[in-house]
């Protein structure tokens, strides 16, 4: 199996991207990579998306966007898992690498939830839910999400100021990134205050619809210092699924795919969680993000919350995380959002980040969720000496 | 990289399956794959799928399939490219055991249409054409072809009779096929009466929607003897894109994504054409299949009709083709269909189709198009002596 490395990156903004097309979006963020790099081809492309059939109508994706923008015919797919698809897209660009099959692969991922109504934004949402168990009986996703934070917090006694952390940490983080979709600040009395999407969970506490897209080139390690200076490997791939249904599960407090999915990276990497320097983790909910921290090893259960109030995870703490904003700020067009949490690894690997960089960062980590847990991708990255 | 055996498959007739769900249909199919092989153990599963999304409001098909058919919590993920996502799926399993990540890959398609109603199967079609240039405009997935059949018959001057002896020879082999959607024979004249579904390409001429599951476990080609005496290798695999929307096209009378795909599949085999002893090619509407035929290499340009006429494409003949019964007559549930292809060249090749067995087929090939030649890939499977 060969090393692969990322050799290039490219982002566009999160927001609702009124202007622009979802093969716009996808364009802008690849011809941003295209231009960090000078290669002759691209011999494959993979596109997590989650939504495109029902928000645009548009499926065939891999074609379309290797025809749009300017590729020779290459090899290209959709890779859908939910809010998993970027992280999975990833995977499949890492096995095509690994394999010796191809030597250049363009990596993307793009979602564009604002061509479609709330409603029916919310709809396509409750599609990464049991259909015939949950979503046709009427529960949204965000409520499957609230049924999660209620479990939590009765499970370990932790109180909603303490679960306002997250968001808070991740607005923070944010304020200082331009292409985030809420850069600005806020406070926990802003989170206690805001309405209830699904009680217990705040409109503060979840992630909105956003439109984004982000890319990332892969070759195998070997080539890469011949394309940049900053090559970063990819030394950890793990992936699992679980029921994804709730009422399969035999604890609503921790992710069993994440669990799985972390071990698999770990141990593939050989390295321990506490030898992570930033991890970029799937805040979809503010639980949703206190409960990776903990399946991810590194905080014991019941206790990330705190560890947030007490600064463990901004810059200089124990361990980074979501230094650009996360799912909650940076934003979260859901198949492109494990891509972007690559790209933010590359960056702080780089030493890239600008005001958000982490000192002297060497090894970093993206956990993408697809569901509510029922796919988890982790992926580990390492800086190049 | 490492060698790949096909060492299980499993399928479902073709048909409206009114009383299944889409995830009984891929179960059927699996529990006939699993219990050809006895393995402790699936390491990943692959979904092809396009139309899960529209038709039955559920993605993450790959989580909850793989929880639908007992695996212990595998990597999964759905892989759509419109009509080539079977095919497309088969290529991503082969990298995952190629790479050497994984031993033991289901990959699976599915596809079941009769969830919805008839228009909005059309409308569910017209999303492997390019939306914003082709289907917004009104133009059904049946009128795109139809303007490839006016055009190549226009070129070649091939008769309309001509072109009706592939579905006729497709009903023919079907004839034979229990799990056949329309396992009867047609004539010549009865395609010619057929009413047009879009001038001038006839009902008959036409796949139609259907429901359909199929699946192959794979593992390394050096393990495969322990489950199975009759491991068939993937010997070449090759895809290719091509601009999804007609306009951007040179030339409608070849599919320059089949051409570049099966160079790519021929050279990774060491193989010719002429080599080739049973090929199932993608007949999605009579010219389809008449100009996958060229583009394989198996007849010149504009000759394909007229050697079909003679009896080339029959067992016997030069290359048996479509021996099941192909898109027309075993039938097209779009994400499945590349798998089905798979499956029936293993069974070809195991010496185990029955009435349809080709005399000591040694090679075989599949060819699987998304969209109007959007997508294409090539499979070369070979026996292992």
């Amino acid at each position: 199996m060969r090393k692969v490395a990322v050799i290039a990156i490219g982002y566009t903004k999160v927001k609702e991207h009124w202007g622009l097309s979802i093969r716009d979006l996808f364009t802008e963020a690849a011809i941003m990579a295209l231009n960090e790099v000078t290669i002759d081809r691209v011999d494959a492309l993979y596109v997590g998306n989650m939504s495109s059939g029902y928000c645009q109508h548009q499926e065939h994706l891999g074609a379309l966007m290797a025809d749009y923008i300017g590729l020779k015919s290459p090899p290209a797919v959709k890779i859908e898992a939910a809010g998993a698809s970027g992280g999975m897209a990833l995977r499949e660009g890492f096995q095509a690498v690994a394999s010796g099959l191809h030597d250049f692969v363009i990596v993307g991922g793009v979602e564009k939830m604002s061509d479609v109504l709330t409603p029916d934004i919310t709809y396509a949402m409750a599609m990464a839910a049991d259909q015939e168990y949950e979503a046709f009986i009427g529960v949204t996703f965000a409520a499957l999400n609230a049924m999660i934070k209620r479990a939590y917090q009765h499970k370990f006694g932790v109180s909603d100021e303490l679960m306002a952390t997250l968001p808070v940490h991740c607005h923070d983080m944010a304020s200082k990134n331009p292409y985030a979709q809420y850069p600005f600040k806020i406070t926990v009395e802003q989170v206690l205050s805001s309405p209830f999407v699904a009680e217990p969970l705040r409109l503060l506490e979840c992630s909105s619809p956003a439109d984004g897209a982000a890319i990332l080139i892969l070759c195998p390690l070997e080539k890469a210092k011949e394309f940049t200076d900053t090559p970063i490997e990819i030394v950890g791939v793990g992936a699992a699924t679980d029921a994804i249904a709730l009422y399969q599960r035999d604890d609503l407090t921790t992710f069993k795919a994440t669990i799985e999915a972390t071990n698999i990276a770990y141990k593939m990497a050989h390295i321990k969680p506490e030898e992570v320097d930033v991890a970029e983790i799937h805040d979809s909910f503010s639980v949703t993000g206190v409960i990776s921290l903990e399946d991810l090893g590194f905080f014991e259960k019941g206790t990330a919350a705190k560890a947030i109030s007490e600064g463990e995870i901004a810059p200089g703490g124990k361990i980074a995380v979501n230094t650009f904003g996360g799912l909650k700020a940076r934003g979260h067009p859901i198949g492109a959002t494990g891509v972007y949490q690559a790209v933010e690894i590359v960056k702080q690997l780089r030493g890239e980040a600008g005001k958000n960089q982490v000192d002297n960062a060497e090894i970093g980590l993206t956990q993408n969720i697809g569901g509510v847990g029922g796919t988890v991708t982790v992926h580990i990255f390492r800086r190049v000496r």
